[in-house]
């Protein structure tokens, strides 16, 4: 499938327009008193993207609440932001075709939002689970149960059969356009591997005019290889798909790609909060607006303007001028580094995307590789000169030997 | 105020009809596989009998909830009801008349949720907060404030103040019937009994027509005695009031009853599901429908049909004809318990309400006074005759000497 651009088709009442997005994590470091409120603050910003793009739903990948028990002020965050920008009078387009007792059975109300009646539904979200927020506990469910339950939400790709998954796509239409929406949420990456392997995860299709749907498919797993079985080899998935939405990456890889193997592309939204120091929670954050129309596509990045800024540096003193003999050598790579780090301040100063709700103090990383007999300052120390500039300013510094980098502690996405 | 049986105004345009309940305790004991579901069922009974009595609204007097995290399923459980049961097309016709920004100021919608237009609400349900359900933690929040967020309840009696608290009424009329509605969320009983004492608790009233509103007010405290501070006396409340809901006390004392001092009459609902095997708890459970009609109201008794049985005995082995000199004395002793206990559940399956959701095991509590030289059996061999009939077969036996009954353990109401 070719994605050509036509601006002209995007307000089409054929285009179903989505806004994309994953892994956000909602109550990350909530008890921070400086960062506690990032992920809600963006996650405010995606909704108003979504009411200001004019979408008709708002797909998300996993990991939307970043514990599997949140606390109640995030459940409440989360909720009022839902009920502010997604209820209202808005007519949602979009008819909804298949069989909501098959795609909502796991829920009490197995019905899409939009489409009870007790509720006044302007942009219906749809949500598979991440790892982080995945049914537990009694019952078997999840943050997004609740969501569900209150009907704030649609939840789907909940399957709990451990040995053969048959999923069924949510079928959707807009004029002449046709989706069918495929999720499946995220499970043991090992044991799905193993499950894909013996052909036990099966995909459903409509019965009539194959070739006329648009197919999604939005996963939550490892999609880098992580040991021979932990994660979810791209060649696995159906090459009927037309677009993979891969959750769980926190690395933001949004434009569609190609493996060269299989006809579908990837897009890999990432995460719209770092929740680590890593290479890859560097990269400016975007969002996705996919518009698809009759069986094109195409998916428009949306940049975050509301992300903590991450400046992250390696400093390695070897090939700095320093001199490792130095007497007072120490002070003169402390000195060295904190020259730098007000260097990615002065960087991050001149890259605030000018609007109000991004937080000011940005997210610090030096990777000091203090090898051929250097030594390490006292971190502590060097914290106490940015305590009021620098968000993080206990872990901004990671001392490390060449070839250490790998011990750098990176949290589950 | 006169309470006059007047059936025939029941139906009146005029008449304001409210269920009212405290103490559900939705939760309670949720991992005990047979005990596990009651509170869910008997809220189901309870928010069935406000549909089928066509109430214009409920109104719940704390310890909706008995954890103050509840578990996701009993969340879960308390959103699916509310939404299945005061949802619909039903239209509310209570006009609502005081500022909705100061009565739900607390709340990130200060508005009553059946006048949100995106909310489709048939019975609007009101609430304060016990001392099991009360804000704690980030945000001082409750789980009231999630069913408020979400649109499924109006929380109101929020105060936070320590020192002086200004209670508005939510003012609500029906035609020619006007209603004042007070409410205080659970405080520290001997924080708000000097509050009270030092004249820092105000009822603020209509400026106008003084007399023609019915005032109510609902409060969830101790109400018998626990030392000098450790309960409000009814004898602190304003006596412009007609009615008060007494929540918190779990014995079902719903009929009003006046305290001879206080022109305003007590009704005491009591909870709905039994939290400890006490005297108290033994009572048939209520909840009310308060009908009222101009200035005059009446409060009408429903019996819950699906609380569980529960029956106590006391046995003061010294006043049968058992002989405690006799060598096989324990064996009798028993016996002649295990036949006590036998005809406690002869008088249960004799007195069940034919309610199919019912649970079918009552719960059994037999208070064996041993003085006078008896000895205890053995509980756990006792209990083994009765696991499949009694609900609580490991505490059903309670021994104690006399004057040691003080020392049977209540958990907090
Ligand atoms: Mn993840
Ligand atoms: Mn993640
Ligand atoms: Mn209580
Ligand atoms: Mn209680």
């Amino acid at each position: 499938m070719e994605r050509k651009e036509k601006s002209s088709q995007d307000e089409s009442p054929d285009t179903i327009k989505i806004l994309v997005a994953t892994d956000i994590h909602l109550g990350y470091m909530e008890k921070d008193p400086i960062r506690g409120n990032d992920s809600l603050t963006t996650f405010e910003e995606i909704l108003r993207l979504a009411k200001q793009n004019n979408v008709d739903l708002i797909l998300l990948g996993g990991d939307l609440f970043h514990d599997n028990k949140p606390s109640r002020k995030t459940i409440h965050g989360a909720m009022t932001l839902l009920r502010k920008f997604c209820m209202g009078d808005k007519p949602v387009e979009i008819e909804f075709i298949s069989d909501q007792s098959v795609n909502f059975g796991h829920t009490p109300f197995p019905c899409v939002n939009y489409e009870d009646p007790n509720l006044n539904i302007s942009i219906p979200v749809f949500s598979i689970h991440g790892n982080h927020d995945d049914p537990t506990g009694l019952g078997t469910l999840c943050s997004l149960d609740l969501l569900s339950a209150s009907g704030l939400l649609n939840y789907f790709g909940k399957y709990s059969s451990l040995e053969k998954i048959e999923i069924s796509p949510l079928l959707m239409q807009k004029g002449k356009t046709k989706l069918a929406l495929y999720g499946l949420g995220a499970i043991k990456d090992e044991r799905l591997h193993h499950m894909f392997r013996n052909k036990n995860i099966t995909m459903l299709r409509p019965r009539e005019n194959k070739d006329d749907w648009v197919n999604v498919f939005v996963i939550h797993q490892n999609r880098s290889k992580h040991g021979e079985t932990n994660y979810i080899p791209e060649q696995f998935l159906d090459d009927f798909l037309d677009l993979v939405i891969w959750g769980h990456e926190h690395e933001c890889r949004i434009t569609p790609t190609s493996n060269g193997v299989n006809k579908f592309l990837v897009s890999q939204p990432g995460s719209s909060i770092a929740t680590s120091l890593s290479e890859g929670e560097t990269k400016d954050k975007h969002v996705g607006l996919l518009l698809i129309h009759g069986t094109e596509w195409k998916i428009k990045r949306l940049k975050l303007e509301t992300v903590r800024q991450f400046k992250m540096q390696d400093i390695v003193l070897a090939d700095t001028s320093l001199n490792p003999q130095d007497a007072d050598i120490a002070k003169k790579a402390e000195a060295f580094c904190l020259e730098k780090v007000e260097s990615l301040l002065r960087e991050a100063g001149n890259e605030r995307t000018g609007n109000v709700s991004q937080p000011d103090k940005p997210l610090i990383r030096i990777r000091v590789d203090y090898s051929d007999g250097f030594e390490p300052f006292n971190k502590h120390r060097f914290s106490q000169h940015f305590v009021d500039t620098v968000a993080n300013p206990k872990d901004m510094v990671f001392f490390h030997r060449r070839r250490e980098l790998h011990l750098e502690s990176k949290p589950g996405m």
